[in-house]
């Protein structure tokens, strides 16, 4: 089957809606210019509610891992103590990023697919002495979790109330609500090849007081991901670096976007992600995360035994569906559907129909029509929920 | 005047062609996927020769000043004697990286618009005991000056065979012959808004077998500009981190068209120097740098006295025409104009025939035409010299 667009459902880069493409294709301009100071000044402005912060809101020219590299090495000194909550890859990586950098890492690690509970994280974070700096995963893109932010913020600040709060929120932010000051959060990094529609290439980075303050002191060393000398720049409209000022085209454009769904934004992502896993479970499919702690941005589910993954996915692949494989301890035990950024009701029916046509023709004990019309049904109900909150 | 596409001449990001503007607002595709695979491997390809090495080339996603810290932090450890040769604004950023890491930093200075003699580095060399490695500057942005890299290295080698030999040849190279290998270089830098013609977002590293060993055993710390990390993924076709997709996109339609324009792409970027500096000598602007250690990608001129550069500036915008002020200790005292990339023989007559207008409005003696003229000679003189050369 040709399919000339394929149905990217990979956890980011997120498929592009043609104005974000338009806007990849533009011009450049003057990066010390008027343009660009609105431009600049626009995106950081629109960013902020997503954040939930009054903040300064930074941008990096780099993929999300710079911008974990950044909350470290901007408020931590080498020797500082540091409990690194990890449930996945991500969290694994922003506690190796610590490490390399010095800080004396204590993991709290939860088994992959499951989240951290509130009250390990108190207790872990009471256990260590002058805990500096709790480093958080919002939502863990290798397994589909996403962790209580807030349960867990508060339980860090009853355990060691000056203890930094910094959240790799890269995956979901901008796909769910998110508060960061009222949340007492500190730093707090997303990508924008995630919610945000936009090509990779750009961290987006909220700052609080207390992250500003820590930085002052911060002996890990830094140029390229300096936050100090962005928000010096960022008064006059700049960054201190050559920005990506097509990626920062798209993400203006896609914020556009976003303001103009409102919070439709994040009915549809919980649609999706309702649809994704119904329609999966129809088929026999056993998911990775439980309900209660399921992403909304992106489902992991085991290969149903028996099956070689490389064949299915092939198959899937020559249907147009493109989707993410395992990480880590999980390479070739899960696959990973990602529903977020642009993708519609529409795109997961699509996706669930495919998977369904190749389990059926690899001989799986599969109903045709099975996943179609559970994902149907979901979306259904998510639609009413949405409706009957709004 | 009003002109509908402004003549971008800022010494990058530089305008992009038609087809790499396109390129720019492509789909997104699977990072970890077959076609991407394909893509980077092409660029990767396509850019050695430009480099002159048959050594790796890194992609990374950050700008120009993410790879000069990739070139210091992946090859020293915190104490590292390092010389620094420094003619302008980003030899001396490239000198701050490196003590900000903690090397031992000793700066050969030399005076803004002209280039550092191979003598004076030769000396500089002998006097540091043990010294690890050696900063230069290909083409120093800031004042318009190309230093002579393989006098340079030679005189570097001769006075201390064993230290690296790290090169910023962000703004120059792709417009001018490059030679790593053959001049015994380590390391050298690019950056994709340059001669590449495409967005910022992306630094291309070429890293040699002596640099490569020196990762092996440098301390200063890193994780998201750790080169190693990237020659492993390399391998496979992918990148540690989610790359800038799109800026690949773009820097590989860039490759195309400099691959399909051959060595023309030199002699295009040699007249347009020529014809900018002929152009704005023949209305009495005095320029930077001498002809002998001129740069070939931008020119930087002297605000006339008594001119208000900011007048001045603000009636070439008015016109369409986009320059770069001065920065560092020259700032508000020069002005450059970039002729690098997609630029044009054209491009570089309407930007003299602007300035000379502005000229002329605000009351400096300047002959109509003269500057346009002198310009054209040039570019005549230019042609033929390339000819007699092909």
């Amino acid at each position: 089957m040709t399919r000339f667009e394929p149905n990217l459902r990979i956890p980011g880069p997120t498929a592009l809606p043609p104005s974000v493409r338009e806007a990849g294709g533009r011009q450049m301009v003057n990066h010390r210019g008027e343009e660009f100071k609105a431009l600049l000044g626009r995106v950081e402005t629109g960013l902020k509610p997503f954040f939930g912060t009054e903040h300064e809101v930074i941008l990096l020219t780099c993929a999300g891992t710079g911008g974990l590299e950044a909350a470290v090495v901007n408020t931590l000194s080498p020797g500082d103590p540091v409990l690194a909550v990890t449930m996945g890859a991500f969290g694994d990586r922003f506690a190796k990023v610590a490490e390399v950098y010095g800080a004396a890492v204590t993991r709290l690690e939860v088994e992959w697919g499951t989240a951290p509970a509130p009250g390990a994280v108190h207790e872990a974070a009471a256990a260590i002495a002058d805990l500096r700096a709790v480093l958080l995963t919002h939502n863990e893109t290798s397994t589909g979790v996403t962790s209580d932010i807030p349960a867990l913020a508060q339980a860090v600040r009853a355990a060691a109330p000056d203890a930094l709060i910094l959240v790799d929120a890269i995956s979901a932010l901008g796909a769910v609500p998110f508060a960061m000051d009222a949340w007492g959060l500190d730093l707090v990094v997303t990508g924008s090849q995630k919610a945000w529609m936009s090509a990779p290439g750009m961290a987006m980075t909220a700052v609080g007081p207390r992250a500003w303050a820590a930085a002052e002191t911060a002996r890990m060393p830094r140029f390229y991901l300096d936050l100090r000398r962005h928000r010096e720049t960022a008064v006059s409209g700049e960054t201190p670096w050559t920005p990506a000022v097509a990626v920062l085209y798209q993400v203006d454009e896609g914020l556009r976007l976003m303001q103009a769904e409102g919070e439709g934004v994040f009915a549809r992502h919980a649609a999706c992600a309702a649809m994704t896993r119904a329609g999966l479970r129809a088929i026999g499919f056993r998911l990775l995360a439980a309900d209660e702690v399921a992403s909304t941005t992106v489902t992991a589910a085991w290969v149903p035994d028996g099956v070689d993954w490389k064949a299915f996915n092939g198959a899937l692949k020559r249907r147009g569906l493109i989707l993410a494989g395992g990480q880590g301890r999980l390479k070739g035990r899960i696959f990973r559907l990602g529903h977020l950024g642009s993708v519609t009701t529409d795109d997961v029916l699509a996706a669930v129909a495919a998977i369904e046509a190749v389990a059926i023709e690899q001989g799986l004990p599969v109903e045709p029509g099975a996943a179609v019309a559970a994902a149907q049904r979901a979306g259904i109900e998510a639609g009413r929920a949405a409706a009957g909150v709004a």
